[in-house]
């Protein structure tokens, strides 16, 4: 039985429990919580929720931590942090800012020998996997990532600020067009705008100038700027009838050329199609953390992403097994 | 540079000579045949093409030699052998033989001290590490393998045995309201008939019985009788202008649930259409001919398959440009 405990119970706190249910190799030993451990219920049974202060004292009852804080505040400091008591996992996704995380992590983890596994989801993640496998198998080519259908929680904040809007929730949705381009082998060069079109349900405030909103959200540099934007303004009511949900997804693609004179055209399509972003993300979470007790078992230590990953550590059949029926 | 040999120069070897010309870290130094050298002509400047009874001379001056012979009775033999001499790369595709093929190889590149990968290429290769990833991430689903539209090469020559067959090409497709029914996340059962259907191009010689010809085809067991198959008498002509190309491909998915009561559905796709099913297998060989050499400088030894690779390990990039430009 691998020993897990979970730091931070949000959506994706929350999905990591569902998760390890799942997994029968794992077992739940505590959730550890900033806020007031008795205002935080969980749904396991007989694991109990604990500040996050008491960590250090689980150094030996929990082999893999699984952290499910955010990548802006959070996880910076309590993944090298928390590398120093356990082998960990978390879902970094500032793409821009995972080189300092990786080189922070990776000191902390050597230094106490573990193996702390950054960056896991879909994307950073899966999706990663897929550009890499992709541009080592087709070196002449080009790569394509799309997102969406799905809600992007940024965007939706952004929109949430903008005066008068009481609530919104923003999809991002790729351009069939531009996906069957790429399909095609063509190798088309795309702008943003060609790539994706983002789509906004917004529940104004009583009275709010609708016209004013809508302008001001088309316009704002970075998020809606360089996009064709929809607007839609709705109730309230339908806001939590119609977009209660989290889902997500996308498509990498990899098109390229073999052969002498490259007359081959060759395509690679890998996609998801995700009903709970959240819950998804804490599915690979939990396959990394088993991947992390594995290799350290093995003798790593140090930071590692799924890039580093060999497959077969994320299950738990063992590798005779899994030649004899996955291969 | 990684000293590269082929043995066996078919349309594979043909392949793997032409994905080393777009791996610049990797360089063609001989090409190995059971022929008679003089009369295999390659496309590489310089490199020499020798009888396979030199491959022992060539110890010290190869890194990796991939094998580009059959499974049937070529590979069997030549991947324990060569083991012995150099890191190894196969795609030794039956699929029921995997695992004693993958112990006898192991056996000879342990006692040597080699890195042997075999059952590199898509399926087995790209696939089962899709089929792995998808059950490690989704472990409550169902998964799902289609193949085509394609080119088998085995059911063409069943045709071709046919009495009054002069020649033939047969296409495996799969059922798109197969994989439609997979994609909705409703997890069907699928019989064989229902994933996939069979065309056959036949050129039928002079005077044959064609009736006779189609339903021979249609109730061969195992190749033909349980599947919805079309048979198409054609010229000699149109089988070579309209039929000539080797293209393949497929898809795998993977339908799960999560949510703690399994309440969330996600489906994640991973497909292929490739023009050349030879050069895009040989493509992977090439890439894990490089993994071959990284492992082995890491100080590994014994038979590795695709599940066992740390995805960087087929980059030529190192880990920090990675992460930085893929993760």
């Amino acid at each position: 039985m691998i020993r897990i405990g979970i730091l931070g119970y949000g959506n994706l706190g929350r999905g990591v429990e569902c998760a390890l249910r799942q997994n029968p190799d794992m077992e739940l030993k505590a959730v550890f919580t900033r806020r007031d451990p008795a205002k935080v219920s969980i749904l396991t049974q007989g694991a109990p929720v604990l500040p996050a202060e008491e960590l250090p004292q689980w150094k030996d009852k929990i082999d893999v931590l699984i952290l499910c804080g955010g990548s802006a505040t959070d996880l910076p400091v309590q993944t090298p942090q928390c590398a120093a008591l356990f082998h960990v996992v978390d879902s970094f996704d500032t793409h821009a800012k995972i080189p300092e995380h990786f080189a922070r992590v990776d000191a902390a983890a050597r230094n106490s020998g573990h193996v702390a596994v950054i960056s896991a989801g879909w994307d950073p993640g899966l999706f990663s996997l897929n550009r890499l496998y992709g541009q080592c198998v087709l070196p002449q080519g080009a790569s394509y990532t799309f997102w969406g259908k799905g809600v992007s929680q940024g965007h939706s904040d952004a929109v949430r600020r903008v005066e008068g809007v009481k609530d919104a929730r923003q999809y991002t949705i790729p351009v069939e067009s531009a996906l069957e381009a790429v399909r095609s082998g063509s190798q088309p060069q795309l702008t943003t705008r060609q790539k994706h079109t983002r789509e906004c349900f917004v529940v104004a405030e009583e009275g709010a100038d609708k016209a004013r909103i809508e302008a001001e959200i088309k316009a704002m540099p970075n998020y809606f700027a360089d996009y064709d934007t929809t607007v839609h303004f709705i109730t309230e009511e339908e806001l939590q009838r119609d977009h209660a949900g989290i889902p997500h997804g996308g498509f990498v693609l990899r098109s390229g050329k073999t052969g002498w004179n490259e007359e081959n055209t060759h395509v690679m399509e890998y996609s998801l199609k995700l009903d709970s972003n959240p819950e998804f993300t804490s599915s690979v979470l939990v396959a990394c953390a088993r991947a992390a007790f594995r290799m350290a078992q093995e003798g790593a230590a140090g930071c590692k992403t799924l890039l580093d990953i060999p497959p077969a550590c994320l299950s738990p059949q063992d590798g005779e097994t899994l030649r004899r029926e996955l291969l």
